[in-house]
């Protein structure tokens, strides 16, 4: 039985109770939200050293990376690399986005490191495996997930709400459809003439789901993939459709996300948010970015750690994180650290806004090691103790100051010992 | 006459009509904006190579790059390579704050190299020539603003809003006071028992600012240096007093704009806005950040760019950039660099959300660039085309392509020709 059947039955899981745990809730609320698909907790069954964790708007705002690699980059040790960092850095999830050689082994390799939930994008490896656009099919799609489920994916985004009736929506836009899984499957349905297998097949991935408790992440074929594409008919005649399947998923005893955009104007993001929450029944959210400004390539951990911070703030429950090589490249292992980190202070500023059960305890501890002068304490408090040691490090050498300056003198090379107002403050 | 007496005065000055062309707005806008009090122009007389810009709400957003040496850090060379850096990357003013050596050297070549205003911060220099708080007094802190205004400075950051009845409000903080300014004027208060000498001593400040068409940017000496002192009393009594100086800012004739925190929650940056136009009768705000999260030290650049992004959609007119040395030590050219980078996003997001005229057109620009795999123009429209191009380049080394890849090749390595939505959605 999925975590999903069993709250419904009123039982409080270990998984519920893990969660109550480090969310600061008790587990009759984790099991209520878990009962009415406002909480979902990816765990697969075959997942064996995974520490349970929960997404839902009433929980902690939790992030993902997305790590894997391409046809021209990337082998299962880098993978590896990525899925330290990610963690090490505070992924709350990973996806396996692999789309290269060598899909199942490294998927392996991830599953078996990886105490958080994994996700993956099973249309990629049926396209790897068909060879092509030709060889898609519903079977061989079916036999992906089925392998994927019984390997230990925790959970698995499916496109099945891009339906034929909306691709014509997408000729209006300036980018068309940006969706990996989106494009390729619009491509097999028009070629094809047929609806989205994983639509037509949707009773049979929910059966497959429910064995292994597979949770399902509704994925948004046609997101936006520019600002003038934002909150346009596609997009949300795709959701409607997000919002009939997550009907579907919750009666199949099926636990079950909602994946959104993109490229969101900063003005449209609480708009946004809450008309998912209407039309998908309050499933837990899980946006990627969004993206605030098209226009700064190199800087989309930024630019999307703005919007992210906003949609977790209007309700989003997971932020899928993006790295400075969007729109330019495969990360690599620096680029996984440098968009974790933007994510964690996307999550983290959301949460204290939002209020959260002692989202703000670090931050008045850092505050107070501040005032201290406790250099040490603040790097140990950090979202990035390395960076901050380093950065300080920088300074310290760039002003003439040994290393170990900090143990002695209670100021920075800011300000300086008579500019330092930390210093002046206690002299008042 | 300053720029608010003439446009008061009905005229269309050749300022006016320059920020009208650049705004897309039309100069009789522009003037009565600035007549209002709720644009300021800031134009030191002396500035001879100034191209003349506006800050206020209903123009595009600016921001402002801080630069200048500490005791311990940087020479004159240091500087102008943080200024060109500045400007290069798309600062619209900076300011000078300059507490070491040279400080008078310094500020000369700043000014005679920068084509946008110049600020500064003149109790830096009065506290530095006094050789310590014993030797500060009102006659010198008018001296070095007359200095300063003959010297061509376009506008200052006056801390006359903190006042001895509101020291003890900062007792209750974590942080009490963290501003430079605010702590070094608190301590001779309480040393003196003596009021703030830029309050008493504010029309002969009004004075020398008149003769030379200096711009006051009311500073708050009380901003917050963290979430848990925000919003507090000490703040708001400051900003109360800082309403009242805008008040005779503008009947004297002198243009002036308010500056505002620092450490804000997210959720409380809105009310923070409205709060200071209600305050201040509109008068452009200039915000440093705010950081919305304490604990990301290394990272501040990106934690105060969500906070800006907030700040300029709720109403902030400039944005005083915070970059990633911020907590730990003086920021390098490299720091600059990535601080401006995090505020153009940050205040091109704002605009974007905002509606502002023509604010779009690039993010459309580089969307259909994407659309056409026309990479070079991808890099040219990009906010840091060095940048871009860097990452980009490492991404064709990592996955094994040659460095000039994208002329022949219509996809990127994060996806490979199979994956590309891009190239798929072409087919459909």
């Amino acid at each position: 039985m999925t975590q999903l059947q069993r709250a419904n039955a009123g039982e409080i899981t270990p998984q519920i109770e893990q969660v109550a745990a480090i969310e600061y809730r008790t587990p009759e609320e984790i099991r209520l939200h878990v009962a009415e698909g406002k909480i979902v907790i990816p765990a697969n069954i075959h997942h064996k050293n995974l520490k349970p964790m929960g997404i839902g708007r009433l929980l902690r705002t939790k992030i993902n990376a997305n790590i894997g690699n391409s046809a021209l980059s990337s082998c299962p040790m880098q993978e590896l690399e990525k899925l330290n960092n990610a963690v090490k850095y505070g992924a709350d999830t990973v996806m396996d986005l692999s789309t290269g050689e060598n899909i199942i082994q490294i998927r392996q390799k991830i599953i078996e490191n990886s105490s958080v939930p994994v996700g993956t994008v099973p249309i990629y490896e049926a396209l790897a495996r068909a060879g092509g656009s030709q060889g898609l099919s519903e079977s061989l799609i079916l036999q992906v997930i089925r392998e994927q489920a019984e390997q230990g994916v925790d959970y698995m985004t499916v496109h099945s709400g891009i339906l034929l009736k909306h691709i014509d929506f997408a000729k209006k836009r300036l980018l068309r459809i940006v969706s990996r899984g989106g494009s390729i499957l619009a491509r097999w349905m028009r070629q094809n003439q047929r609806e989205n297998p994983f639509y037509t097949a949707f009773d049979e991935i929910l059966k497959i789901c429910l064995e292994h408790d597979v949770t399902l992440s509704l994925g948004d074929g046609m997101r936006p993939g520019c600002l003038a594409d934002a909150s346009d008919a596609a997009q949300f005649a795709e959701l409607e459709t997000l919002g009939e399947l997550v009907r579907r998923c919750r009666k199949a005893g099926v636990q079950a996300m909602v994946e959104g955009p993109g490229h969101i104007p900063f003005d449209q993001i609480e708009m946004n948010m809450r008309r998912e929450r209407e039309v998908c029944d309050d499933a837990p959210f899980y946006i990627l970015g969004p993206v605030v400004t098209d226009c700064a390539p190199g800087y989309d951990h930024i630019t999307s750690a703005i919007g992210a911070t906003m949609g977790a703030y209007s309700g989003a429950a997971m932020l899928c994180y993006v790295t400075p090589k969007e729109h330019l490249g495969l990360p690599n292992a620096r680029d996984v650290r440098d968009g974790v980190i933007a994510y964690k202070i996307a999550a983290h500023a959301a949460d204290i806004a939002l209020g959260k059960p002692h989202a703000r305890d670090r931050d008045d501890a850092i505050s107070q090691a501040r005032a201290d002068f406790d250099w040490e304490k603040q790097f140990e408090l950090a979202l990035d103790p390395d960076k901050a040691r380093e950065l300080r490090a920088e300074a310290l050498r760039e002003g003439g100051r040994s290393p170990d300056h900090d143990k002695r003198a209670q100021y920075c090379t800011m300000c300086g010992p008579e500019f330092c107002s930390m210093r002046i403050s206690k002299e008042i």
